[in-house]
């Protein structure tokens, strides 16, 4: 009953949001682009001097680009559930990453992937009235269950694991449209083809409803390994001799003119105006495809700022700023609420938890804490508020971290499962060379106790479970990164 | 096949040891005697001025006393799984305590027990040629495939359930003997009930077969709570003025009766000689049970020495010495080869793990750390070899620790999910007052790395899970212990 309940309220809700947002004036188009495992450094506006990222660079001339924003997690998967979700992914004990090692050792194989009790950005912005997309990468959840097509978007067109070939290949092929296998794919080269599909989907060329506004999520894999990239491409970067980073080179560069075109596009429908653009990364860069993390230390995995500190650029064109800078500190969590002010809407009230033990505690800690961990940054942006406090937590592989912003104090402490916590200052310190944590014992001790707090909350196993850090290669980059010049 | 093979190779390797065991010199019989959460202090060999236990005291006369014992886990559940096993019970995923809050939020309620992969006291000790007798608590599972029956026990009386009340109360009644529910326990009082069913059983009142040695484990409830004392027990403890102190002393004096009754049976059997003894606790006392941990820091539940750190007692007239005191470092998982080599026996080969993804790794582990953790303690006791280096490690609840005894060093870090890690010298300051991890940065650093290698090779997810220590309430006794004078 409780169950038949809680779905006639939200059916309401749906029915009174969508509604309203109807009387309500013209919702502005949204577009969310995401690269994937790209370096802090890796745009020419964020410092690297040997790649090619005009056009990102442009988007972030037409707009703000904030300094000091976080992922959800150092991970693809799990950051992908924060920000598709606004919450804090450890909550409903999305952790650990979901690659094959979480599928060969999971205990229960039907928790692989995102929470039935989770609302999608999809599910969220549906509700507000918007027509619905996914193009490209997924990752959450392979099962029928956790499809794009079930969690809020109306059309997908990708792949639903975490990694994917740059060139048509039959054998390894994953692609799909709203669940029917794609062969292969039309252009020549996995991210050109991913822009033209977002081009016809905001064209309306595919099946998109014309009279709604329309969100789409254009989430990239590039530049994720393999490294792969077009021959006229890796051509411009001939005087690049690391191997590695003359095809990640090619790869952004394939990755930036997407972007071009995409906004070339809106530009040419006069949708410019009237289109919300939010560009990131979904974690730091990796060891393994040849990114630059700029000043910051530590690499994809770990939680020191390189793992979970991106590049974050918002455009709007006569509601945002162009050419300015943001340096307080945003979080992937703040999407939700962002775009839902944007749309004139509100989150979803949270469906009750129904697969995992998340649920023994949900109405309790919803009641202490609030169902959603992000804020609306557009008062910032805008700068019509000043940054208020701030605080982020993460959790994978045995390193916990909580960064705690109030006031003049900008503090970090990983808490590390086999070495002694470390205190970092990143906003005066991005390389996190000067550990504090002897210095600042009392500052510590109240971190330590704001993860206690934190971790309380937290279902008291994970969906599925990850070996430690430390058991795996890249924790021996922890210290020796960050690699302080650009590679070339 | 692979299962099959390797059954048929247990089952040679059974044959074997059977019948090896029937060619050597008389077995001994074996009495292990459980007291549950009894503090450090509590025995008037121990300290205590105030408890009447003139039987354990004449134990500990009567052979060795280990001064610095560890138990598996501070608490009850975890704790017995690794003594049974004789290997550290996280390596199979047995971290937490099995209790309402554990069997309400499994995410697979069919993994709460002892799993099936791991063999018992009773099987090695039965396939060593032992009638074997569990008497008192089980708490390794309640479901039928956990049944001590199952799980290398001829004989069982007692409760399968982690506490139980004293007095027959047929509502509350859990009691039961080989799979069939006891109505009633026929003593007033459930201490003295368990005394008399393993003086029967011994005697062979009960079914045993009186060819063969045995094996009993007398796995009393006493001193847990509830606090429930025979009304002519508490009336020897009137100079007691705590109410809590005063029930547990007499419960403690029942327990000692107990003892008492079972070696002079033995003795007037003329068996003493031949029956090796082990008393000792599951883990340290309580904060609810009135107990007292005499010197040390802490109490049941966390990794201070007050949680893990028991009173052991061997005794086995004729082969071990009388009157001793051994101060080394020894480990309840050095049951099993300690009582399999007075048997004349060797372990069981390791089972192939089957419930959990322990499998996943375990021949790779096993073939790097060996199958089990403990040692033979017979030339330590003895005194024959003098104490080799050992390393123990615990986690539960958000708390790991190790510690680390080689040389002159005996170190125990414990690192804690909310507050710095602590580095303590156990054997020179018991109460663990002083921290001394900054004044040791290397050492230090050391010990997080055995942790990190250790947690390295467990299962990446637990059992079951359990909340971090630091939500729950005995938490905030964390440094308030020890109580330095014996409450009376």
């Amino acid at each position: 009953m409780n169950l038949i309940f809680h779905r006639l309220l939200v059916v309401v809700v749906i029915v009174f949001i969508s509604t309203a947002s109807l009387l309500r004036a013209e919702q502005p188009n949204i577009l969310v682009i995401l690269a994937d495992d790209m370096g802090y450094g890796d745009l020419n506006c964020l410092g690297s001097e040997h790649l090619k990222t005009p056009h990102c660079d442009a988007l972030r001339e037409s707009g703000v680009l904030c300094t000091q924003a976080y992922v959800a997690s150092p991970v693809c998967s799990p950051s992908r559930a924060g920000l598709m979700t606004g919450r804090d992914p450890r909550r409903f004990g999305y952790e650990g990453n979901l690659n094959q090692s979480a599928e060969k050792y999971a205990t229960r194989p039907e928790l692989l992937g995102l929470p039935s009790g989770e609302w999608t950005l999809g599910d969220h912005l549906k509700a507000s009235g918007y027509s619905t997309s996914l193009i490209g990468k997924w990752h959450l959840g392979t099962q029928d269950r956790f499809h794009p097509n079930q969690r809020g978007f109306d059309y997908f067109c990708g792949m639903l694991v975490g990694s994917h070939g740059y060139f048509p290949d039959r054998n390894s092929n994953r692609l799909e449209r709203n669940g029917r296998p794609l062969r292969d794919f039309s252009s020549s080269y996995l991210t050109d083809f991913f822009t033209d599909e977002a081009i016809k989907w905001i064209d309306g060329t595919t099946s998109r409803d014309q009279e709604k506004p329309w969100f789409l999520f254009l989430s990239y894999n590039a530049p994720h390994g393999p490294l792969q990239a077009k021959q006229e491409d890796l051509e411009r970067f001939q005087h690049i001799q690391d191997p590695k980073r003359q095809k990640y080179a090619a790869m952004m560069y394939a990755l930036d003119r997407g972007v071009g075109r995409i906004v070339n596009k809106l530009q040419a429908q006069g949708a410019g105006k009237n289109t919300l653009i939010c560009f990131f990364s979904d974690n730091g860069g990796a060891t393994n495809n040849g990114s630059w993390n700029g000043p910051l230390s530590g690499v994809k995995g770990c939680l020191k700022e390189g793992g979970i500190r991106v590049p974050m650029i918002w455009s709007w064109p006569g509601s945002l700023p162009p050419k300015s800078t943001f340096s307080g500190v945003v979080s992937s969590l703040d999407l939700l609420p962002t775009l839902l002010t944007a749309a004139g809407s509100q989150p979803l009230p949270l469906a009750a938890a129904r697969s995992h033990e998340d649920g023994r505690n949900r109405k309790r800690i919803v009641a202490k804490y609030g169902a959603y961990d992000g804020i609306d940054l557009l008062p910032l942006l805008t700068g019509k508020t000043s940054p208020a406090a701030r605080r982020l937590f993460w959790r994978l592989q045995g390193q916990t971290a909580v960064l705690d912003f109030s006031g003049n104090q900008n503090d970090k402490l990983i808490v590390l499962s086999h070495r002694p916590a470390q205190l970092f200052r990143p906003q005066a310190d991005p390389g996190e060379r000067e550990d504090l944590a002897h210095q600042s014992e009392s500052r510590t001790g109240e971190l330590f106790t704001m993860i206690g707090e934190w971790e309380a909350m937290l279902p008291t196993v994970p969906l599925w479970g990850s070996s430690p850090f430390w058991a795996g290669q890249s924790s021996k980059n922890y210290d020796t990164w960050p690699v302080r010049s650009e590679p070339h």
